[in-house]
């Protein structure tokens, strides 16, 4: 995040013959932040004079690399913010010469003062500068509103693919010599067509259920340019590199013309981008591609085929499919969860400020992965763990937190926070007679007891934090975000919740990997974690048994994780219904004997719990996307809390007359 | 929120005359909640059975109420709702007699077996209900997706507009008799033209900046129908009544069309539907309009002009402007704030299954105001006032919170921090010379001694709530999210926030407001408010000047929030930049010297503490949006937390230049 004297890594084509006119093109991988101009900016310049020296025909940076992707509602509500991109753009523009750029910006929407503007205030665009000036525009048409993407609540969709040159150019007193007239530009004599992300992702053969009617590439192509280029801010997530690659092979091959892709890395509060921008000739073949997760500048030559091709994190393959059935101990993508889950981490760290990070280590499996986690992302010196027992907290989870402490090389400290949770109680007693008078008895149900652990955990750590200018970390997982299985204030709180986007199995299976795979840079490659962290059952260590004593475990009070984690599985990928979840057999009943009474009691448990949790996913930090679906992170799912009430298990038509039936007075 | 023998409150015109064919309409304003169909099925019955009683041609429900609106992603997730939704909408038509209905529902896109569907899974749309079938269906085309309007993310866009019969209609065996084929519909000989919410809100002559290119009013009343229309969920903002109240009487008036509007009520999250349903003559006068923020059966007749006029809340009149200056004490929509958070705290606490409420009462004025809010919403016997002082505490305000709890009604209990805080300080000094060796000195500006007050506080309520069934209620207001002074965990957490949308200066006003004008019914309709609760300044209470050992105040920290609160106001209705606010003179200046160092200082400051408040306002829960823009809630505006390197002031071209110009190493 160093702002000046910046370098981007870059790799050549091995045999790379440089000069104009070639087809020589840079694909600048960045990491910007949106709404910082100046940063983004600097790392535009220094990209673009790297691509200089090598004699380039042109640089390309990713879908809105000026203004940062994605901005939100920021350019809504403060559009100065888009009148100095203009103004950023424009001395880029100046500072070009014969290696020409195309540069995402966010195009104010100016009409003509005899017009209204009918629609939203910008475009989604891109601008071709070369020999100091802006040269042509271009602007996004299909303009995504689902999942993780809201562009529909900034940006008006173009009818027009292809270069255009508005007439507001000329405010920025730059003359677009647009030559091609169709939608195409020729930079030293090669001829492009150039679209922006969601652009690419219509294909009405290549998907099921197209999200849009128009298809501009096929407009685009109809022109028969000699490469198609692509600016991307696309999000990674658990089996879309698969979905990207067979895309993109597709409409090379199908359109018979070689494809160029670049695309953002770096990670933006909960979405992370993972870079890995590529190339295919006209026969859909891949040529080129970048590293995932870094920044690179990655030099390609679209028409001699010329490229290296970096590897996909870990053994996922670039084609294969995404998981068609459930596995607990899925490691596929793995390797890209970590690099994802990594990069998250370093991003939102840096992007804020701050270098240092606090988090409770419990000794159980959750706290024990993301100590992992945010020790490689930071450094383990920059990590602050602090062991927090209470009197029912097992020896063993203390001394396995020590143990995972020190193989991770982090700082350690150990509070006791019995004398906290007793001033609590002892508050509370004084007052409680008084509040029953009014109210009645103490419920029965009532958790407080445990809960203010957990509180006085988190608050312990954000003073911490507070002091030494490190922020907390949250460590509730998926499963448990999904159950409402965690406290308010307490476990889930912090600046960022690294795996609540990581299913519980899908956790252990993370910890089984780093203890393998760890790369061979850090201080315990091998076995971080004891086993016994990754074996024990998982439970909040909040209460024992009072009958046997024992801690009371997660999968007692709620049910088995793998059973949870295929429900969410099914949700996610086949949008199961609960009547559908309870008459398809489950890969867990081949491993699991289990009554249909106990898989239905299960299921009424697990849509009772998810209902009221929606509150928890309101108030939960940010949460780093990293599967394929089904995330509760708030840029990715909106469920309003207050609808809780919904009939999970449906009505047959003979119920829903004899309900409606009902005698209704007026 | 009883489900069975449901009555609504109903309003005949005084001189009615029941009977088929006389063109009188009941408008059925209900409060529904997104996804529980049976209870949004059983008002839709009961309104039914009481329009039928009434002997009324047609009644007409809100936009999307079987569903619930807004239902945001649930119905992507769990497309079964969708399903059932059209199982109850059978049920309902069948129910149907001689009185028809208009219900708005969730229409899934079912294309031919030979087609792909393109777009998303489904439509907005509304059924004419009647003689026990489904006879006609209208679909939304204008797809709202901005500020606090999702539908783009779950709708596509219909292209036609007016009454269709779909063939999916055959799949409930139910046979479609439409007649007039234009996409109008004939009841008991009367001929309407049916729209939905927003696109009503597109007449290219009426707004500055249409949002749509279409305008389906304009086809719709090219067919000349005898009456308009249009189902509604519109949520209540300040001063939008009378660009609502403009709007349909512009649009009746433009067509010399009777125009009919029914309007959700109640409060989904952080959106109040204020109800309010009205109808308008051909000239465009309005002759009919129900209550605001309370259900109602409103019959009408628009061909002879028949209805009652409900009055709005308070003195603002339907056809006042939007406030053109900044006024610190604007009271111009007090009562419709009151109303508003009233319904929002109300629904809150019967939608997610309360009846009680905990609330830290400081004898400050945000939780004074509160606690007024919440007793008069849920009682003041269900609201637990608890008084939580520290050593720092002044007496004054133990005791004005305790004449507050007192005047109200409520229980009222004290917990002193002290012991509580004692504990934290005292573990962590056990640990801070171990992290200090690790980590170096103690960051001076640390503030976590003061969070811990609110985050003890704050927990204290929780584990009150916990164990009396009760919701904890945020105090934070508007001011205080902006500039970030409120702490995480702390005074900002809790289950709902009422007043986060409203500002510091208007929350003064609202103290006043209510000391004057709350309804006789309560306890204390008069000065419920001790005067030194309104006048004392602002502060949260939690350090000491340790010159002077005065209680620090809040704007002695930030600024005077009467600044702080017109930048707020002019960021929303002037979209002023940095360099605009700095250069217009403040209403604030005209009271108030102010050299421009200063001015330029309190804005600097405003806009780094906004910049770094936004992880605060990601992490708040619900905020009652009551405000006609600039809320900070989740559904209303988004912000990537990492965008806090926004340089607010701005580059000049030459500054552009220059820092392009550095040197950047390759």
């Amino acid at each position: 995040m160093n702002q000046t004297n910046q370098t981007l890594p870059i790799s050549l084509p091995s045999r790379f013959s440089a000069g104009y006119g070639q087809g020589n093109l840079a694909l600048a991988q960045i990491n910007v932040s949106p709404g910082d101009l100046a940063g983004n900016a600097r790392k535009i310049m220094a990209a673009l004079r790297m691509a200089e020296q090598q004699v380039v025909d042109l640089v390309i940076f990713p879908e809105l690399a000026l203004m940062g992707y994605p901005p939100r509602d920021v350019i809504v509500r403060h559009p100065f913010l888009v009148a100095e991109n203009l103004k950023w753009l424009a001395g880029i523009a100046e500072s070009t010469n014969q290696t020409y750029a195309l540069v995402g910006f966010v195009e104010p929407r100016l009409p003509k003062p005899s017009e209204k503007r009918i629609g939203k205030a910008a475009f989604n665009a891109a601008a071709l500068l070369g020999e100091g000036k802006i040269l042509a525009i271009f602007r996004k048409s299909l303009i995504p509103g689902y999942n993780e993407f809201e562009d529909y609540r900034q940006f008006e969709s173009s009818p027009v693919s292809g270069a255009i040159a508005p007439e507001w150019l000329t405010d920025v007193n730059l003359h677009p010599p647009l030559q091609d007239g169709h939608g195409l530009i020729t930079v030293h004599g090669h001829c492009y067509a150039v679209s922006i992300c969601e652009d690419l992702w219509n294909d009405p053969e290549f998907f099921e259920h197209p999200r849009y009617p128009d298809n501009p590439i096929e407009r685009l192509l109809s022109q028969r340019p000699e490469a198609l280029i692509n600016l991307s801010s696309s999000p990674s997530r658990s089996h879309k590199e698969s979905v990207r690659h067979q895309l993109c092979s597709y409409v090379a091959k199908k359109y018979g013309t070689p494809l160029v892709y670049v695309n953002q890395v770096g990670t933006v509060d909960e979405l992370s981008f993972g870079g890995a921008s590529r190339a295919y000739d006209g026969q859909g073949q891949l040529f080129a591609r970048a590293e995932s997760f870094q920044e690179q500048l990655l030099v390609i030559n679209p028409f001699k085929g010329q490229g290296s091709i970096a590897p996909l994190p870990g053994p996922q393959s670039a084609d294969s499919p995404a998981a068609p059935t459930f596995q607990a101990d899925d490691t596929t993508d793995l390797a890209r969860t970590y690099q994802s889950l990594l990069q998250g981490i370093r991003d939102y760290f840096a992007k804020t400020g701050f270098q240092k990070a606090v988090l409770g280590l419990s000794g159980g499996l959750d706290s024990a992965v993301v100590a992992v986690l945010v020790a490689d992302a930071l450094g383990p010196e920059n990590l602050l763990t602090v062991s927090m027992p209470s009197a029912i907290t097992p020896e063993e989870n203390r001394s396995d937190a020590q143990t995972i402490a020190e193989n991770l090389g982090c700082p350690w400290v150990e509070i006791p926070i019995g004398s906290i949770t007793a001033a609590f109680t002892q508050e509370l007693s004084t007052v409680r007679a008084s509040v029953e008078a009014t109210w009645g008895p103490v419920d029965a149900r009532s958790n407080a007891a445990d809960n203010v652990q957990a509180i006085s955990r988190a608050t312990l750590l954000r003073q911490l934090g507070n002091e030494f200018r490190a922020l907390p970390v949250a460590t509730s997982d998926k499963s448990e975000f999904y159950l409402g299985y965690a406290t308010v204030n307490g476990d889930m709180s912090g600046a960022l919740a690294p795996i609540g986007d990581v299913c519980k199995t899908k956790v252990r299976a993370l910890a089984r990997w780093l203890n393998e795979h760890r790369p061979e840079t850090v201080k315990t490659p091998k076995n971080v974690l004891p086993l016994s962290v990754i074996t024990k059952p998982s439970g909040a260590d909040l209460k024992r048994d009072p009958q046997t004593g024992e801690l009371i475990t997660a999968e007692a009070e709620l049910m088995p994780y793998e059973f949870a984690d295929e429900v969410i599985w099914r949700l996610k990928t086949l949008n199961q219904s609960h009547a559908q979840l309870l008459n398809t057999p489950f890969y867990y009943e081949q491993q699991h004997p289990l009554p249909s009474a106990q898989k239905a009691e299960w299921l009424d448990k697990f849509f009772d719990r998810m209902s009221k949790a929606v509150f928890k996913w309101f108030v939960a930090p940010p949460i780093l996307m990293v599967e394929g679906g089904g995330s509760i992170a708030k840029s990715d799912y909106h469920h309003p809390i207050v609808a809780n009430r919904i009939h999970w298990q449906g009505h047959s038509p003979a119920e829903i007359r004899a309900i409606l039936a009902e005698r209704n007075d007026c």
